[in-house]
């Protein structure tokens, strides 16, 4: 998407040449709205802290920025296999341990060493660490490819969504909670990809943005995709959004997610099972939107299917996230104190909203209720998975 | 209650002696938690302003702010009936535009002016300027005094749903939006009444506090009033509370108003209703508690009791309390920017929660539902006024 005009994408990879190893070019989005800062991550260390201090978020895009961790860290693998499947069992859990809510960095590392037992299976042989790098280089650069392409088929299917809404109202009012937005991914975005297609199409849109505390990525990172490329939006408090539902200022919400239960209860960030109650309440239709990478078939099954979402881990993160409010000031961002200094904080990042709140699901495949019924008719490769 | 361990109130009368004409001393709560500001308010100008600039702010105390603001008016009356008149029906129309969504100012400049009325109604005639006065200083006197002990009985009408749940639970845990502390009214608060009269009862308890964007009421005010007292307290976002209810964490939640409907609807800080959709969606009680000066007996009957709440009116406030956020740098309160700089926003400052959602109010006189025949069989006086 756009940036001051220019075309885009979150996440680029720069193979070697004669001055430079390989890496990949972030942008640090701590900085933005306010700076426009690039990122080089060269190994291992530099993709885990990226993660872990938020210079990449959003599911998608960190499940990738892990699958390149896993390729850099065969830079330190010894060449053996024994020696080689230790590593990459250490570096796994290491990846895997950063962010616990999102499904997609486990889904993007099992296709990493999918690569490898592929080619353990066809050749009957471990392949040699020299094979190995240009398997996994092979596999991260297709997962980067085909989450374009996943974006831009959510688009596709939400639009028609909008389309309808446009048809019978001349305009459409969506609300969203985060940034599920082009940054959160390689491009388009999940929730945000249906909005950015019907602009296209020439559909007149607004959109409402949560500031989304306690990190304001509404705030910092949607309004500024939006305006960037050129979709109307306004800025709204976390506590809006359900009396704004009330008076008929919204027509749709969509969200994205961090991970869907096999029984359709979707983790996003906390506060969206909040909007979810205020959709039902108001009639309001609420989609989530995401690419099918962010569903946990192999999360347990659990005996009601409601309860499924008891499985999935729910981050808890920095007091300091809630007691201060980062901004800008005087050229510089800084940390503001909100509230007395020995306070005591909670912090969940994330929280469940069950399946029957979730109008349907939005995927790269189509539209489909958020049952397990309805996302086996999808993606019937799942079933074989039980 | 207490500050440092000494007891205050929140708004103190001082009369007129040789040095210095009447005041009213308010602590300025634009600085809390980061200072203790006194300030003393001397004429209408300094009470609107007050108000307007939230200096203070909470229903309760803003009406009696509002009674005294009439009161100083007097300073600049004409003597005669007809110019008085004028000019106390001009004051009035001014302190009641200030904060629109509050019915407590209505209420108690109401009872100002009744004060006059039945001075005129046993006289027979209207009071000169100098009774006026003292009629009014009385009254505002009565009001303050009347709160006090108001907040007081709301608190042992709501201790009882307290000391239940902690017969059950052993511990209480209650979640509260915004202030509804002593710092809102004049002493104990309504929200924090039960929970101020069970902690001198020795009952276990803790308090989820919303920090309540975009002015953190909750994140300033009420942790540091709960801190100052010794109620065990915890600081969420207002995006937390359904999480917490999910898991089980929250018990009770008991929250303030700015305004009840004839029909049990309540107006209160923006963001409420979603919570109070969540305590319903987890069978988890949801109480309002309030001073029946909060209940707008006058406010026109629609035909559908759901519907009375389109009779309030919602302020719209100022963008930069959402484009910015306040806090504490380097020993100074500033503000610093959360979003794009050329970001719209929409900041409505209350929503409203309807009646079905409100298991009970909590008032002085006891615990009635939200409904029509609830209120009236507490308060039968309102019954004579429809």
């Amino acid at each position: 998407m756009l940036i001051n005009g220019s075309p885009f994408t979150s996440l680029t990879y720069f193979p070697a040449d004669n001055k430079c190893p390989e890496f990949i070019r972030i942008i640090d989005q701590r900085f933005l709205p306010f700076q426009l800062v690039f990122c080089d991550l060269f190994n291992l260390e530099d993709t885990i802290s990226a993660i872990a201090e938020m210079k990449v978020r959003g599911a998608p895009l960190i499940g990738i920025t892990a699958a390149f961790g896993l390729l850099f860290a065969l830079k330190d693998s010894p060449e053996q296999e024994t020696g080689m499947n230790t590593h990459l069992s250490k570096t796994l859990n290491r990846l895997l341990q950063v962010r616990p809510t999102a499904y997609n960095i486990e889904y993007c590392l099992d296709r990493m060493l999918q690569a490898k037992k592929e080619h353990e299976i066809i050749k009957g042989a471990p392949p040699s660490l020299i094979v190995l790098k240009n398997l996994f280089l092979t596999r991260a650069l297709e997962l980067l490819e085909e989450d374009k392409t996943v974006c831009r088929r959510i688009g596709e299917s939400g639009v028609e969504l909008l389309k309808k809404i446009a048809a019978q109202k001349g305009k459409v009012n969506i609300l969203t909670h985060c940034n599920a937005g082009w940054l959160a991914c390689i491009d388009y975005g999940t929730a945000t990809s249906p909005i950015y297609l019907a602009h296209e199409l020439g559909i007149e849109l607004h959109v409402w943005v949560d500031e989304t505390r306690p990190k304001n990525q509404g705030a910092r990172l949607t309004v500024w995709e939006l305006t960037q490329n050129g979709i109307a939006n306004t800025l709204i408090t976390d506590n809006a959004g359900g009396h704004l539902m009330q008076r008929g200022l919204v027509d749709i919400v969509i969200v994205g997610c961090d991970r869907v239960t096999r029984d359709g209860n979707a983790a996003n960030k906390i506060g969206t099972y909040l909007k979810a109650l205020a959709a039902r309440d108001n009639n309001i239709p609420f989609y989530v939107a995401l690419p099918s990478s962010t569903i946990d078939w192999k999360g347990e099954a659990t005996p009601k299917a409601e309860d499924t979402h008891l499985n999935i881990p729910i981050e808890n993160r920095a007091s300091s996230e809630v007691s201060h409010v980062e901004g800008w000031y005087n050229n510089e961002l800084i940390p503001v104190l909100i509230t007395d200094k020995n306070v005591k904080v909670y912090n969940p990042g994330f929280d469940v909203t069950p399946a029957k709140y979730i109008t349907a699901l939005i995927t790269e495949r189509g539209i489909c209720p958020a049952s397990r019924e309805g996302i086996i008719k999808l993606f019937p490769e799942f079933k074989a998975g039980i």
